[in-house]
């Protein structure tokens, strides 16, 4: 059985394609996971740059965590608009392109490439590095395990969306399910003792007075931090070709799963975390316990849930990367339809996926880990830069669509100014949030990003130059000369006269107006033998019978391969049969061997290969080559029709 | 400018393969220096095996130098003769297969292959060692320093025997000459000091106690272990190839060079060895000196001699694998001629030199010194056993050549039965010394030698056994149909309509009786949309000139490719076509853009190299791909035709 069958499943049909889309059940678990995730990281990171402030830190956060919250909201009615208005495609890339220009359109695609790979390398290596903390026994293994981790969800993905979807719900809905458990309790017990409810295990004590005070930069990079909890959120509008008919509905409905789970739990932790007194530890610190595992701790003890709801955390950090492989490769994709990628990016593969951008992901993530060794924490500072930038692009793009629908519709329909509004306004606060973030972190490596987002727009207008280019070359009204004016002839190599030789020259004489045959005496050196008997083979199984047949039979030359090169005589001669007849079609016709095991490669010389290489650099006009296939051992070959090709 | 031209200079032609001939001048550095450098670790091996015997020690070594001399006089007259009667090839492998048969040659051969591989990690290593002993701030990069070495031996090697010769002769004269001199003037002092010359720097003393006897297994092993002196004395036979006519003479004069000055030198240590009371010391010893340090050092004194000396003799240690990459190509040419190796080891390359077994041999001791960190001591014991087992076979082969020569010619001459007889006692006791060599160092590694060598025969026997099978396959007299039953009928798969699909289109024309033109709709996967205007510009640019001029255009067929590969559809087409004419001849006509430039096969979706592979393999009979190459970029390709075709 074909091994890449028993990996990744039969080879789909197009037909099948309707088939393989999905519905939320699977999106949320398929693109969600990162902006689920997320909740880990960013209150956490939010609450650490307000430790200064002491006991008052996690009620600042709380208050913080209200802007953030409505700030998701408009992100989402944001997006809610796109995908009702760019159904098929949509994403950052499209509505910036579309409404902003091209320019605008490839900072957003670059910035988003960017993001997916760093989130790949960042979200495994951070998961991996949690379970480490965990399980110590495992951290000399960290690089392996991200590798694992990367491999098995390329895996997964290269097997198909609807896949990744149906095995990656089973982690999802337990963390929502725990976490959704984990709120309600903690605010029952909050409820229950009047705002002030004691914790059953003790979060890190707070320091009672303030070291510094709450300045305007430091609620600013506090919120900024904060805001990366929403990265993730525009996966679905750019994952819209896996949804299902009516695709709308589909995105829709994911899209407010994600995003309403994500803003319950920024609500409650707004509420919780000061409730219980929670505080952030530098991840240095001896005994150092993450935001959510001393909320969980203070709500529930450390009992059975807790260690599963920690659990389901764990899982879900480790395979948020699954969001970048369901969006990266459908990004990419759109950017090579458009032509900005290399055109492979856009051929669905063996099940329906654009197999080349999953590569190119998983590729650029095993680079990152093992160039890091697995603690991407230098990594960070470079992430949500890209999300923002295709944020707030798509915002500013979608405020562009409602000017232009407002004014084209005369102002009629009330709705578009409200969106205009809420679009401006978002693309206004993700923009201000951007900038503070590349200000606070422009030395520790923000820099890298916009440089590499530099780069990445540069190689797509590359690109899409040359196909450009390429496009105007070809031409496409080329008209057929009606009236050839010119014969054909062949030049058939011939090394010693053998079956796959008579075969090559019967084909020849089938097609062409003249036939020659070449043969090129000490191809392999100075002291190489001529098999002596060519000349009488020839005569006796090409020139008897064919005379006898009453056929004038083609003429043997016989040439010195003075420098061992096949192509320099052919060339020549090609020259030669050019200066009597300027326009003459060549065709130059090799056998060549069909290698039916691998070790046969190492056993042959490949002669016809090197030879159709330079034939075909050689920029001859009027050239072919003609290439007839010989099977050394037809009977261990595969029949012809073969009835159980699988398509490979 | 090219840059393998800069790096290996220019293609030589087959014409100039006589002006790329050697003399004993170039032929003593390109093939002796194994032989020469072996005088610095034989006697010493079997000093320190003798060193138990204590005061006696140098003596007995003087003793036991004695047969090893006559032995490797017995062995220079047997490659005398054996260069004498094969001129043109030569070498174990050769004269074992003629007189022993082919398994003994296949034994000999692999025997010989694993030595010379060994040979090349174990030289530069032990050489660099010694490097690294005197400088010891290399230390760290003993590794990079072995490798550097190879590269620059392999890079002289490509370049040609001639250079190589060339340029090591300085190393290899200046050896000659100081050792000359050391040794001349070390005598004059031990004659004018009656025997008992006063050491000028103090060797290591002696135990004046023996701590044991001078047992018949001792003795054994101390005479087998000077004996790998010996090794590479056989190169010259195996690289007869090498020498301008009258090869015979030249291959002489560099024999006999050789084995007089190895010859004299062990004499020379023979005599100096008890004369100046040297003893060996084990290499782990702080303060160690090797036997040639110390004699070099009692007989000079550590002036400005002395270390010219030294550091001649590590330039001939460090370059000793040169020996393997003169003799190494060409017995592996003389296997691949015999079908034993793949054909590619007999094509002369650039530069006359067989390259293929050169990269081999260079790429096997890289991967050696890679696995041993440069550090090649472990493999000692698996060396010098091929060597004898050459030896050994060789003189057997002569043997029975001679025997054969007598029989034939009735015993008329007489010379016959004296060489029969040395051959015979030179093959009688370089089996011992082979037997004595296995049993001593079997557990040490030897039993590996044994081991790669019966997987060395058993891999030529595989090879050849194939290519047997092949020839047969292939057949010789194959008579061509002269009455062509059938017609020819070209399938032109077109994407677009644009020059390239014209082109291919009328070179299809031009050369088949019927023609076909195929489009695959969907091939890029279930939402791709098909180029609207395909059919209208079929219409424009071919029904409609075509109808014009009478002829009937051909038939374009839209087909969608359900699994999105190309060669399916096309491959039930011809099915379908074959039904109505079983011996129809069908031509698939591709085009293909030409890469010019490396960076363009990242732009590719490489369909057409990929139909041609997947066709080839479908065993089709009477099938032909057509492969009409076109330019993107004319002008920036090469003109043709070319008039500065360096034949590349």
């Amino acid at each position: 059985m074909n091994p890449l069958a028993l990996l990744l499943g039969r080879r789909l049909a197009n037909r099948e394609s309707q088939a393989r889309k999905i519905g939320a059940l699977e999106g949320v678990p398929a693109m969600g996971l990162d902006a689920l995730a997320s909740v880990a990281y960013g209150p956490e990171a939010a609450l650490m740059l307000l430790m200064p402030l002491g006991a008052a830190a996690p009620t600042v956060l709380g208050w913080l965590l209200l802007p953030i919250i409505i700030l998701l909201g408009l992100l989402c009615l944001s997006y809610w608009q796109t995908i009702q208005a760019y159904r098929a495609r949509g994403g950052a890339y499209v509505v910036a392109r579309e409404n902003l220009g091209v320019p605008a359109g490839l900072v957003a695609a670059a910035a988003l490439l960017i993001d997916y790979i760093l989130n790949v390398a960042v979200g495994i290596s951070a998961g991996v590095g949690a379970l480490v903390s965990v399980l110590p026994r495992l951290h000399p293994h960290m690089l392996g395990l991200c590798l694992v981790v990367l491999a098995a969800l390329t895996l997964l993905n290269l097997r198909g969306t609807p896949e990744s979807g149906r095995v990656l719900a089973v982690p999802a809905y337990a963390f929502l399910a725990c976490f959704a458990g984990l709120f309600a309790f903690g605010l029952f017990r909050a409820i229950v003792a009047h705002g002030n409810p004691q914790p059953l295990r003790a979060p890190v004590p707070l320091a009672a007075a303030a070291t510094s005070g709450a300045g305007v930069w430091l609620l600013l990079r506090a919120f900024a931090s904060g805001c990366t909890a929403m990265t993730g959120v525009e996966a679905v509008s750019n994952s819209m070709s896996a949804f299902r008919d009516p695709k709308e509905r589909h995105g829709h409905r994911t899209l407010g799963i994600i995003v309403i789970a994500l803003g319950l739990m920024l609500a409650s932790l707004a509420w919780l975390v000061p409730a219980y007194r929670i505080g952030a530890m530098a991840q240095s610190r001896p005994g150092y316990r993450t935001v959510l595992a001393q909320l969980a701790g203070a709500i529930t003890g450390e009992n059975a849930f807790y260690y599963v709801t920690m659990a389901s955390l764990l899982a879900v950090l480790v395979l948020s990367a699954n969001t970048s492989f369901t969006a990266f490769p459908r990004l990419c994709r759109n950017l090579a339809q458009d032509g900005y990628l290399p055109e492979s990016f856009a051929i669905a593969g063996r099940r329906l996926e654009y197999s080349i951008g999953l590569l190119c992901l998983a590729g650029c993530a095993a680079v990152l880990l093992v160039a890091f060794e697995g603690i991407t924490d230098r990594l960070i500072p470079l992430f949500a830069i890209g999300a923002f930038t295709g944020f707030a692009l798509s915002q500013f793009g979608m405020a562009a669509h409602w000017r232009r629908a407002w004014r084209e519709r005369d102002g009629t329909r009330r709705g578009h100014a409200t969106r205009l509004t809420f679009n401006a306004v978002g693309g206004v606060v993700t923009t201000a949030a951007l900038l503070v973030m590349v200000v606070a972190k422009f030395r520790e490596g923000a820099w890298i990003t916009l440089f590499l987002m530099a780069g990445g727009y540069a190689l797509l207008h590359r690109i899409h130059r040359y196909y450009r280019k390429l496009r105007v070359l070809k031409g496409n009204d080329a008209t057929l000369h009606a009236h050839p004016a010119s014969r054909t002839a062949a030049i058939v190599v011939i090394e010693r006269w053998n079956r796959p030789a008579r075969d090559a020259l019967e084909f020849a004489m089938g097609m062409a107006d003249e036939v020659f045959a070449l043969h090129l005496a000490r191809l392999t050196g100075p002291e190489q033998k001529e098999p002596p008997d060519l000349r009488r083979r020839w005569n006796a199984n090409v020139e008897v019978p064919l005379r006898a047949a009453g056929r004038e039979p083609p003429h043997l030359r016989i040439v010195e391969a003075h420098y061992r090169t096949l192509h320099r005589p052919i060339l020549e001669w090609i020259a030669e049969l050019r200066r009597e007849d300027a326009g003459l079609r060549v065709a130059v016709v090799l056998q060549q061997q069909v290698k039916q095991h691998w070790l046969q490669h190492l056993l042959h010389a490949h002669r016809a290969q090197s030879l159709r290489r330079h034939l075909a650099h050689a920029n001859v006009p009027f050239l072919a080559i003609v290439i007839v296939p010989w099977f050394a051992d037809a009977d261990a070959a595969p029949p012809f029709p073969d009835p159980h090709d699988e398509a490979e």
